[in-house]
């Protein structure tokens, strides 16, 4: 595993592949999640800071100290376009990491979205500027620059493991993380999934039951489910 | 009171009164547990998935096991047009339970919406479907096929009785929920509460105060209430 | 310090300075936290109930009793025009205080908006009036009134000191309360701050890092911060 | 079913039989739920005020408004010897609902100890009497009588139903209820589950696998467990 | 009142007289919150971190930063014979800001213990030293000294405020804060409130209801409780 | 990094030197997070459920489903003498998934103790049996055995990485992994850090200030902290 510590900045990581990245963008986290096996998901407590957010690609990690943001800008200098940021803290701390200064310079670099366990602010102008950003909380308390964190090691954010270089995917239904070797199989796998729900949608919405459709009364009715008139 | 229990369905139940139900579907949560007499209200962790969702219907109940959706596509065919289905757990359980397919085919059953002491996903298609959702969290997590609950027992769902065929009224504000026995009389004082409630808001907005409106200085000085200059 | 305690109105209370209010109520809360040394800012478990709701506004104090809103009718008589309502609580409550009876009588009054440790109702209604709410929950549960609270004495209110005739200023990234005597000085400092924040947006935009607009390495350096390659 | 309401006392309940509450009153609260067919437990956010406590006994029920413990001095009349009260409340209120008077009283009225869905208060007191108290907080905050609840009515209690004179059973694994009806059947069942358990314990401290024992090891396979060596 | 802000130390505080201390300490915290009039107490999240602690002195204050125990070792000089350190912080943070050194070194300065809005550590240490601590977390992980705090300003902590040299009192009930000027006043109306419940509590044990102790049956009956046979 | 995922078994694991976790089973988690260098904490929600518990290991890691607790019978197979298991959950579930039985179970085969992100029960038991466990909730609630996780895959558990062999030490402070390969150098570095702390605490304890044996006067001066009277 590659180390993970305090005050180290890793310059060259490797991203996951574009091709695979821009597949996985077309699908929603609930489907992504289904298709690795349901591994990867982050905790339900980070959600979007506007609606409609929503955000796919290769994440820059950042390992925070309570109530201070430096790392973020140490990592701002890291980003590459289509990069997403992915913050996690050494401790549980609401308060605001981000805001609309830090968030004019990371879409400057080309970032395309935050991820972050801990709190933001300036929600309105982040709205505005249509920046997706995936949070634990809004807190207008802002944060000092005064300890040392790092920059693409790997990461704990919201009890899931996140490497330099794995794609993040986030949209209403949360955030999942998808390991940078296996994006493409996931991409694939994600599309099979997608076709197949078609078809079983059509059937539902056409008044089949699923109890029906998926052969479901005989293993029901083995375990003892019983229909009782009262 | 009718038995509750694991593994078993009821397929005939008694719905309220279609009249009383329609009646009631007039009304706010706030004003139905006013006039009811302030009972019947589930705890407030219960959230709408998109805005302006809103219901009435009668109950079908389902008693689910954690991370454990099989009883939902049980209680799909127990589904009549207008019906509500209200899903309690056996325990606190934040997963996935219900997302877009179940959405159709509760829909194409004739179902109104959904209250789910769990989590609920896909809620991006939950709202373009305006498909009303009350949900205790959003989770990517998809649930297992594996273990009996039941359907149509009177089940706990947060923290209010619902029985199979009580009616459950949601808006913004939460939910209520009122006995199938209950429902005429309970439209009725709702009706008599809100005529009650305009002449209020117009002497209100035209500045009367509700200290002179309800009578309230005698009994305020009676207790003790001293108006002091610093 | 003004004495607190219970059964206590204080109709002569100081406001302040409508000048600096109007001044203060060009900025947001975050600038005005840290305009202010990061002192003053409410807990961030105070939301607001409708999008894009804010005020600003000298407070009208109360302090209620769980589950009881007498005091809300008791306070109504001392709003002055461009007041807001800052509602405490003696214990952790969030029964629905406030609904659209009493915002109608508020604003009747003059009111600008109410911020509650506590519960509120009849949310579709306030969204529809335009009536500003930050509150910690949302409840169709009423409250009785029974028992005495105080109005304009100090309170508390979401882990904030709040004197009768502060400025509260909240928007969506949170609750923030400026002592009346500090109100000019704080808006002067909020505006150098706004100035200050714009030219640094304009070199961030165009590519600069804060890294190096705020001469960050050094410092970083100086502590040991290491640039790895793997 | 019994109804239910506010402001109703009823002085003649059925107590479940007393033979089979003594016999309920040999088995832990975890055998008790599974005896039962895994229903009827309460929340595990009610927790024992001091180490060590236990009751077991049929309820008297208590329905309480936030802040306020009129209706256990109401209760207090309605015990009988061995009686243990539950309270629940319309709302979440975390107020000191009861301390070391009420204790006084409650015991010398024959209380076994109480189940509230609330605060309490003096625990070092309640410790030192050794009263069994199964609360969700602690909290100096005192209570008002003010306002009508309910005594011996059905109540919903941290989750679960509880009818006046079901048997109700705490230790430090939780609070479960068992409806009057079953108390026999569910003694019985537990003392057969128990008796199963020992020459289970037995093979286990042997050195036995579960996986043996059980039989677990077809069914895994057959589900697709797979051992790898790296 | 005395200005609060950051980086501010005050070596002079007038603390309440020694006296109304030693009376105070007589006495639990729920008589003396009782006695006060129901203001003045702590958000019941603060607990004790070993059973049994228990303090009663003049406050020392301390505004921390999150993950920052710096301010502690300021508070530590300004320390004389029988103070308690009340230490609250800018934001939500419960990271370890204590622990046994930090308690040596309070405890040679005179400290009787510490109510602190944060986490703390080495609790085993803190119990076999039996130095009170009420804290809102245990937490393993220490903090930085970077970022300046203030000593002896007026804080709130946990909801309440604490001005430097009011008499705090913590025991497993809570912790409630005395404005140094009414100290005497509370402990003298503590003590009437003990003696007067004496006699309650030996007429309660002798069986008398709280119903006919308090005259409570009138009131009752006046609003409309009834008792029903089924 | 080694590979995780659902339904695989891996028995051959490498675990710590032997030597290193005895070496630091000598130190609390408080010292051994700092001497690691403040990282591989869990999050200090999960606590012994008896009081005294510790435990120091190699990990045999087991990955459940949520209300599942079939995977804690295949691990039982893997532990060796002196093992810890380590217990995640793919979602957040506080049933009881470990009781007195299990219990029995791992201790025939050697182990020393659990730590698990979800409930336990028979919690008097475990504490009978000294049976160290560190846990997120007590639940009566009982598991199914339906649903493949996996055992001796890397796990997040409680929001650190946990691989299988690597060292987990926990005591009263909280939960703490040290990677197996750093398990001897941080031995080492807790032993240089206990070593130097018992000089300060004879100089503390002799009522040297902290603000002078760390030189804290300048920087703190340097700050602007101010020394004020007022």
């Amino acid at each position: 595993m590659e180390h993970s510590g305090i005050g180290i900045v890793r310059p060259s990581i490797t991203r996951a592949d574009p091709k695979a990245v821009a597949a996985l963008s077309e699908f929603g986290v609930a489907t992504i999640h289904e298709a690795m096996g349901r591994v990867g998901l982050m905790r339900p407590y980070l959600r979007p800071v506007h609606p409609k957010a929503r955000l796919c690609g290769p994440a820059v990690t950042v390992l925070l100290q309570p109530g201070d943001n430096w790392m973020l800008h140490v990592a701002a200098e890291q980003i590459r376009p289509g990069d997403v940021v992915v913050a996690a803290c050494t401790t549980e701390s609401e308060d605001g990491f981000f805001g609309e200064l830090l968030a004019t310079s990371f879409r400057a670099q080309g970032c395309q979205g935050l991820v972050i366990d801990g709190g933001v602010r300036d929600v309105a102008d982040l709205a505005e500027m249509d920046f997706p950003v995936f949070a634990r909380a809004v807190n207008a308390k802002g944060t000092v620059k005064a300890t040392l964190g790092s920059v693409n090691v790997p990461v704990v954010c919201a009890n899931a493991l996140v490497r330099p270089g794995d794609v993040v995917v986030a949209d209403g239904d949360g955030v999942v993380v998808v390991p940078r070797e296996r994006a493409a199989e996931v991409a694939a796998a994600s599309a099979e999934r997608e076709a197949n729900e078609e078809s079983k949608r059509a059937r539902l919405r056409a008044g089949e039951l699923g109890l029906d459709m998926y052969g479901m009364r005989g293993p029901l009715a083995a375990l003892g489910l019983r229909y009782e008139d009262r």
